[in-house]
């Protein structure tokens, strides 16, 4: 089995909002879909190990803000790269409400549905919620960020690995003797100041 | 509750192939996502009235074929547009099976899965179906196909209706005289061959 053949499938993202008395929380997600439209009925699936994921089983209910393409990195680094158990993600950021008082993200997005629990299912590692639709807002025009945009255009590239580039040449740390070529022979020895390969580093293209 | 807010999720686009017995068939489909990674889930949502829906209560097993960027609307509209009840859509397109004997797409396709249904749930007007995956193969390394890309890209635009276009003048079938404005008075009559309104026809801007 090819586990990559999966990556293509489609997703949206979204910022989870969940409350359980006063612990309000949100995380990133990108499994949502509609499932039955009569009645209105989501599906969405939530890591086992996340705070969002707790709250959301003793509450259930949640609000689902469908992130649109201005969103910015900071946004998802904030509710999806840190966990409510060791930051209080609300602290100081005011987020909107809907009836329920479960927050939501007014920004950023271009949807929100506020949601009620229907049914549950644990899959080992994710629980899988059916829920009903209560309520749904369209908060702009923008077009909806889907998953593959967040790869492609939001998530910062990691920066190119210096092991991936191309050597030109090395450089003398002592008495700066530049060599060029991509190989310094072992036994080399700068004809400057005498010191051996381990003094010296590579100089990329 | 505005209903547009949902039409923001994001899905993609596709085949759902399917055997009982000697009766095979696929529909189109927009509803999957993996829900579990360990081990590894994915839900589909399927239309109860779908033959193809019909067949998958009674074999359990079903392959997805994950349509790319290079579908053309002769293969949404062949799987997607008539019911296997009335018309064998294998019957003239040679599918190849996975393991199971489960027709898939074997073109305009990036991915394939071949699945089994461990558990469902009646939600009205669809069954959902949680599955594992038994088999993923990567079948190109083109982009798979949004359901946004599919409104946008493949399915044929309406031909704008001319009851939506702009009446600049009318034109007399007889005589091909031509009166200029957009509303032909009621008891106007030719004055080159008298012919009255119903010979007319409107000019559109």
């Amino acid at each position: 089995m090819d586990k990559k053949a999966l990556y293509n499938l489609s997703y949206g993202v979204f910022m989870l909002g969940v409350r359980a008395g006063e612990r309000k929380n949100g995380c990133i997600t990108n499994t949502c879909i509609q499932v039955a439209n009569s009645p209105t009925r989501i599906a969405i699936s939530v890591i086992n190990a996340n705070y969002t994921c707790e709250l959301l089983k003793e509450s259930g209910l949640f609000t689902l803000s469908v992130l649109d393409k201005t969103v910015t990195f900071e946004t998802i680094k904030h509710f999806g790269l840190q966990s409510g158990r060791n930051v209080d993600k609300l602290a100081d950021i005011s987020l909107p409400e809907d009836e329920n008082g479960i927050p939501y993200l007014g920004w950023q997005c271009c949807s929100v549905l506020s949601c009620k629990v229907v049914s549950s299912q644990d899959l080992g590692s994710h629980t899988l919620f059916i829920a009903e639709v209560v309520d749904a807002k369209v908060l702009s025009d923008r077009a909806p960020l889907t998953y593959a945009d967040y790869q492609n255009e939001v998530k910062p590239k990691p920066e190119k690995k210096q092991e991936d580039r191309k050597i030109v040449g090395w450089r003398c740390r002592i008495c700066n003797y530049y060599y060029e070529g991509s190989e310094l022979p072992k036994e080399f020895s700068c004809p400057l100041c005498g010191h051996g390969p381990e003094d010296f580093e590579p100089v990329y293209a």
